[in-house]
């Protein structure tokens, strides 16, 4: 049992506590605010509706959102997409030749193989540390090794599925790499204004400007449905990005654009945002102190700064896959097995804090406890059975 | 001077009368009621902005609207994207390997080249009447000759840019064709609802439900910014496309989708389509009554019963490439020239009646009319003076 449809499947049981999903809190979406943007801009404008060109003054606001993370860019080098996930296809089929290279995590986002899928890419693996994110040690060897991959995939903050940050030395580094060997990366920071602490370092785009692809989405922080993101790239790239966009599903402004646009606009966004860190922060919290009450000692687990999810490590024999099926039959509850992202994480789990309240985490972490130990005692691990 | 791009630079000059652009009339959409059902999704249900599968009540909605077009099918049929752009998209990665022969007419949407390109398909051009449409004959021989298409792409009802629709006798050869030889038909009826006369042959999937792949669109029936089109496709293919659609987008609702079922939920499309329908018919009219009174009598144009297009062709030795050129600078007056669409009709004009008000249109045809007779006289062609 490895597909994503079937775990998503299992997950998605009536009546199951899921952990398993990267969703965010559909009760902070401001459906209120979006519905009064919507009625002022489709009372408003008349052209609202009509083909056109993208919205320009959706790129200017971008342009001060991202001042916010730490970028600087300008207008030019804004190009709006229909959510991160067709950014990457965009880039995908920009950069990258049938049968070319790709340098991914070896346990990553399940999407940028889906956007590269058609391909057929060559991909080279870099493994990553849940405490300090990819090991660029080995995205330097690979290069000098001779790799020429048409692009590296990296998640900066709030890694999917790792939920880890990368350390300020490693950004530094990872800039320094794409400069030296006039190589893409595509920075996906669709988690990086999630924090819960202090400001965060800024995206590898702040350090490099020309080789680094910012990919943006307000999917996030403000809702999916919209489906809206953006990218930020080099001007005389946006050209041939808007061609394939065009190809794709025409280039032209969604009504989600203007509504977004006039929700900005109103100046609603900051104290969203400040709305969607304290509660996430207490939701992180309440999972790492309902894992220190219900998980064996066995069990590790890592202290996300940003994004969405933790990433806990059973003992190599446990099969986490396995124990989700049992998980899901005996306590009804679910997440995601670390197979679902790559090779070599059988016996990882990621949890998912930003969609259920505190108290369902709660009650589903000390679940999934009684799950794990319960496991652990048929699969004759006695090791696990030392904790309370 | 060929490119799309150039010619929409002229034709969107600030004070240019353009009939340039297939653009639906912006004062027809319907913002107040949209904004409504906007209002009704999002206060009534805080999910709808959230990440999931694609909206079922809009496919059994769609179901029932393409009755209506004489289609039966059924919701396992119904596959949702963001517009029929996408559609052809997806649809072109799922069939066409790279290199695979693709069967376009020679003028033609650029939209089906934009969406194939990336394949670097071998293209088979095939003629088109544009009083009775697509060369079916050339068709047959094509596939008689060891032709093996990945798809045939087709318009069946008010051509773009013919605007001619398919005589019932072509529907059923081709819907034949495409059964004997297992080639799939990419059916674009994006204007399919557009009809100005008695109810029109029903579209190539209602004769072949097994071999005809159908491309529906809200944005010339509703409004483009929606961003929304449907597929009706075998069931069998719903899961690939669903894969696909995840690479590029993710395959998750869009809040369009739901403001559109609650738009066809409170029954307001019948009323709407009555409105286009008649207003569009009023514009065609004084577009065909204008060509009559203003243009040299050498020109011919054809009378479409769908859509939103007149094609006209000068007399052989005039190019329309210039002319507009021209028309812009003299007379501030835009048309998209054939040249656009496809080789063999430099002479040729594509004429958009739905955006412009009657009176507009009156006055743009007036102007352009003035256009071709000095553009005649300019180049020594005296047949053309002969009309008043």
């Amino acid at each position: 049992m490895t597909s994503l449809r079937e775990i998503m499947d299992l997950a998605s049981r009536p009546g199951v506590l899921s952990f398993a999903i990267g969703l965010p809190a559909a009760e902070l979406f401001p459906n209120e605010a979006l519905a009064d943007q919507a009625a002022h801009v489709l009372r408003g404008d008349p052209s609202a509706l009509q083909y056109g060109i993208p919205y320009k003054p959706l790129k200017s606001q971008i342009v001060e959102l991202m001042a916010l993370r730490g970028v600087r860019c300008t207008e030019e080098q804004i190009f709006l997409t229909s959510g991160a996930q067709q950014g990457m296809d965009l880039l995908s089929r920009l950069l990258l030749p049938p049968g070319g290279q790709v340098l991914f995590e070896q346990s990553v986002y399940d999407g940028i193989h889906l956007a590269t899928r058609q391909q057929r890419p060559e991909i080279l693996t870099i493994a990553a540390d849940p405490a300090t994110g990819m090991d660029v040690d080995a995205v330097e060897s690979l290069l000098a090794g001779g790799a020429r991959p048409a692009f590296l995939y990296a998640i900066t903050d709030g890694h999917n599925p790792l939920g880890v940050s990368l350390s300020l030395e490693k950004r530094h580094r990872l800039a320094a790499l794409a400069r030296r060997h006039r190589m893409p990366i595509l920075e996906d920071d669709v988690y990086g204004f999630l924090y819960y602490g202090d400001l965060p370092a800024a995206p590898l785009r702040a350090f490099e400007d020309e080789w680094v692809y910012y990919l943006g989405s307000f999917s996030k922080i403000l809702a999916p449905a919209l489906r809206a993101g953006w990218l930020v790239v080099p001007p005389h790239l946006t050209a041939r990005l808007s061609s394939l966009k065009h190809g794709a599903d025409l280039d032209t402004p969604s009504l989600s654009h203007r509504v977004i646009s006039a929700y900005l606009e109103a100046d609603l966004l900051p104290a969203h945002l400040a709305i969607l860190r304290d509660e996430y922060r207490r939701r992180r919290d309440t999972m790492l102190a309902a894992l220190r009450n219900h998980f064996p000692p066995e069990v590790r687990w890592n202290h996300p700064t940003s994004g969405m999810f933790v990433w806990a490590e059973l003992p190599p024999g446990l099969d986490a896959a396995a124990l989700l099926q049992t998980a899901v039959e005996t306590e009804s509850v679910a997440f995601s097995p670390g197979v679902v992202f790559g090779p070599g994480a059988d016996h990882c789990l990621r949890l998912n804090f930003t969609s259920l309240s505190p108290e369902r985490i709660e009650d589903g972490i000390e679940r999934l406890g009684r799950v794990i130990r319960r496991a652990a005692l048929e699969g004759d691990m006695p090791v696990l059975l030392s904790s309370p």
